[in-house]
């Protein structure tokens, strides 16, 4: 049974001023608590129902005898943040992330991003095409908003995700080629190839890049259309240029 | 002043039952009203607040004189499925849509996507491909659903949504090329090229495409990932292999 301090806890951490101050985040339903217990990310606490136990594959996976406890369906929900978890909910630790951008293969840097379910899909599209760094502006989504955790599909524990500047970034590597997702940039269907490593810099939902990022970003590129709609989701962009980079960078 | 007959038609639709009863659905928020006001669905009320009405364009819109009312920011609130709506809403009439496949276009088969998000996005990247008809399962998410329609922006107007059985579909349309979107399929960046007219098919967020679907699907494609995620979200995934198509088809 679920004591009234563990639910407040719980609670709290669905606030980002509590998940800054403990250093912890929740991670709840099937994939991602299945990803979880097959990461290194440090499980300080898991709830689970006795359904979803009985189903989870124990090979490779942390060993959690000592942070378990079994719930009631109810009680998990009463703590859920999604109405319809019946699988489990874990309180992690915030790991040290570390920005580590690289010549050899590509970034992405996200200017801005604010809704947590275009962030989570971002990470998971990231993880598809093996992508390692995402660097975020200070002002995006938090990365351990349950929202975002969610969108993930347990992507979370594999892509490497910092808040820096986003200009500072460019600034301080400038051996690296950048690449925006501008309207009235290049037509990446025309682009030849891609070099095998690059920042490809997304900006904010409705205002796209910020003029400072704008002019420091040595390339443009867009995705042609062929309707009458003026722009694209974000995170469909972000997956649709990943897939023509992917398609072009020398190997 | 809104009435409580006002207040409470609003509320009832956003329940699908009443959209259905009497096929009429919601259009909120700036970007949605405003290419609601320059296409040819009937409007049978609106509900602006001032600032926004001052923002108008009004060149090419329809004539709403007699269907307007303004309305106070607080007002608009209380009704309002979203939280931070300070533009308007609206009570438009279910347009008569209708099946129309055609074999010189690509045509999007929707097999059960549930998540209202996921297919307003969907219909946003037809617009963007120039896809004019999408078909949806029966079982699929209700297009006049607020959060579809928000998810939209815009593209709701432009792009014909009907719900049929895609089994049928394929059945009735033995011509057109079928491509469904799934796992194991051929490599879609190693296609030559793509017929100028064909179906795309996605599946469901969990499962997929049925098997009944999948049994009359000619061509398997899938989007080729580097990274250790099983999946991509189900919009992303359409707007990937949306870009392919429209730069491998034959012109």
């Amino acid at each position: 049974m679920l004591s009234k301090n563990a639910v407040k806890r719980i609670k709290q951490l669905q606030l980002k001023k509590y998940r800054k101050k403990t250093q912890r985040f929740l991670v709840e339903g099937a994939k991602n608590i299945n990803e979880l217990l097959h990461s290194t990310v440090k499980i300080e606490k898991l709830y689970l129902t006795s359904s979803f136990f009985n189903t989870i594959n124990t090979s490779d996976i942390q060993d959690v005898s000592s942070v378990l406890e079994i719930v009631k369906e109810n009680e998990l929900e009463s703590i859920s943040f999604y109405q319809t978890n019946n699988a489990g909910l874990a309180i992690a630790e915030i790991p040290e992330n570390q920005v580590d951008i690289k010549n050899d293969t590509w970034t992405l840097l996200l200017d801005d991003i604010r809704d947590p379910g275009n962030l989570g899909t971002i990470i998971r599209i990231a993880d598809w095409y093996g992508i390692k760094n995402v660097v975020c502006s200070q002002e995006s989504a938090d990365f351990y908003n349950p929202k975002v955790i969610s969108a993930t599909m347990g992507s979370f524990t594999r892509v490497n995700v910092v808040y820096s500047n986003i200009a500072d970034v460019l600034n301080n590597n400038p051996n690296i080629p950048s690449y925006g997702a501008l309207l009235g940039g290049e037509n990446i269907h025309s682009l030849a190839d891609l070099p095998k490593a690059g920042f490809l810099i997304i900006g904010n939902e409705s205002h796209g890049i910020s003029s400072q990022v704008e002019s420091l970003c040595k390339n443009k590129i867009s995705i042609p259309g062929f309707g009458m709609t003026e722009s694209l989701n974000a995170a469909v962009a972000t997956g649709i240029l990943c897939d023509n980079i992917f398609r072009l960078k020398k190997k």
